[in-house]
């Protein structure tokens, strides 16, 4: 009996309807022994971006296995499903880019087939519901030991993968004109830069650094934790995940400073 | 020891508060080894029909054991708390009619008993949680053996269970009049027809059909997929679920075309 | 090899971020055998109070082991992380209040530690996120049995710990002057009041009692459970936490007296 690997599961569905519930049930009835984790189904609806970059925070705080990732705004034309070997596991999710940096993150595409396979595909009364019918049933015969990458269907070139393009922000002489690309539930906005960016503009943590957003202009200073500010007060940090952050202590940066996902905001010396 | 059987969970509580969590703290005391999968817990509040509903669509998905289903506007009413013994399993919920129609598909109820036997009942300090106190409980001990039907209650005659009046479809020559009876959290629009019932009024996949809501008339093809339509355009297609949906590809059928649940929908030759 | 006990798991996190499966991730990677129940992540950001008072709610239904609970606007601070061992098991959490009704509820702290160790706290690459590098490892090596309590960090007097201050009820005669302190999502409004206290102001079930919000007076009888009224009408009963709650029957009573969490309500004779 092969040793059974945890799944974890990311996906856009929300919680409001049974789409989740529906994946876990497909995936009890494959194998009733496996573990699934929720790392999250609320990334924006369609939003492979966001989906990319969730599982990019995540992947190295999963146990190593079978990721099932379902942000697939192409469902029903034929954007290819794979699965996708890695020194961490096996990656499987719709080939639109979602998988791609975390693939990436963790060493790179060993192999790759796309899911083809009628025997592993659920069949459909009406449209394909792929999370149920192809990606779930891939994940659990994956993670149970049912089958191997090649029983799903042919071998891809892992070149030929849909890459995914993250916008870089502008390091410049004292400035980094860049943009937010997350903005968390507590309102804090991860910005597209690091620490090392900040190094390469100039800074050094402990200074007081000009935030632009659209007409805003305000000094906020780079510290390292929210016990640096007073409550209420800005500032900017090396968030959780390793990048650069602008917070508000027990406040929200993203409502303060009027940013939303995609927004620009320059950093430069006061 | 008996086999434990996995409990598929559906209910309208939401993930805000703890009952939901509650609910599972309950059942891990009865036996700490029982899997439970959450179907959805976003079932509109109080609404049977929405549940019902929900139910039927994922029933065939779940692994085979007890359907704990808590969506009971009556409780604290005199209505009856049952479980029903089907060829799928034991479905365990309030007598309202929320397990009627997914009792039905899996084949009719073989038996059913009120669940009144206080030993598996949970004592409360006020009000009745009866997903606490009476179902967990219930489901719990059926699904790990600790006790089998007749254990908690008297029989029931089945046929007095409390049905539930789905509305059906107006299918006529050339048209379709119907309603919306389910919108899933991407906006599309399931209708309460099939394709038997489009065939039935004389129409073909391929055709232009004219949908009909309130003033707004529109042409809509009935193709097999989105990705037979651009994107931002509108389709009718048979779902996942094996209903006639209307939906926009890449957009929100629900906003485009102002429609919520029970909101009538008619379908005629353009 | 020792009894691995479940972890019970609450936070503010909500589920749009991928915060609480990070944190379930951590805690798989340490052992995957570990059950994790979660109680709610839908406490109010930063509320320490509501999340104190859903774990009093909520302890007694929770199977006995591990209770990890994070609810921390002082996260970047100095306050303290702290596990705490009690009769019904061990709380970790931050030392801010929100573990102190459980723990008091449940028994009492027999002994408490600083969680400092580096041992058992993962390195960040940026700002600490404690849930994933502190709270759940040391939630997951104390409920796997790979440490016990004082493999975490230095003893702390369990008199030290942080209290959280409750808000009573002024209980006269024939009144009694309080605060909704639980709004459920049902619109259920939980008053900081329980039976005693409408005996001690001479009330009985059975009594109409003036429910006085604001400019706006009410009669309200205090009955048995919702089945004693009319559906729309409002009543008073003793919810299934034992406390006393005011409720709509098939409404919301949040909406239908104006309350909101912290609004003061007096219950007085007609």
């Amino acid at each position: 009996m092969p040793e059974r690997k945890p799944i974890s599961f990311l996906s856009d569905f929300g919680l409001d309807d049974e789409f989740v519930g529906v994946v876990h049930g497909v995936i009890a009835r494959i194998d009733p022994d496996l573990r699934v984790i929720d790392v999250t189904h609320g990334v924006d609806r369609g939003d492979v971006r966001d989906g990319a970059l969730t599982l990019v925070r995540a992947i190295h705080y999963l146990p190593e296995g079978v990721a099932l990732v379902v942000v697939d705004p192409g469902v029903g034309t034929d954007r290819r499903a794979v699965a996708i070997e890695t020194p961490w596991g096996i990656f499987v999710g719709p080939d639109n880019g979602v998988l791609s940096p975390a693939v990436a993150i963790v060493g790179g595409a060993a192999r790759a087939v796309s899911i083809e396979h009628p025997g592993f595909i659920l069949p459909s009364p009406g449209a394909t519901f792929d999370g149920r019918d192809r990606f779930g049933p891939a994940a659990a015969v994956l993670a149970g030991g049912q089958a191997v990458l090649d029983d799903l269907g042919p071998e891809l070139d892992p070149g030929e993968l849909m890459p995914l393009m993250l916008p870089l922000p502008q390091v410049g002489e004292s400035s980094i004109d860049g943009e937010a690309w997350w903005i968390d539930v507590f309102g804090n906005v991860q910005l597209n830069s690091g620490p090392d960016d900040l190094h390469t503009a100039g800074f050094e943590q402990g200074d007081g650094i000009e935030v632009v957003v659209g007409p805003l202009k305000r000094n906020v200073p780079w510290v390292r934790s929210y016990g640096d500010v007073e409550p209420g007060a800005p500032l900017l940090h090396v968030d959780s995940a390793g990048m650069l952050a602008l917070a508000v202590r027990e406040g929200s940066a993203a409502e303060s400073f009027v940013v939303r996902t995609g927004t620009r905001v320059v950093l430069r010396k006061p």
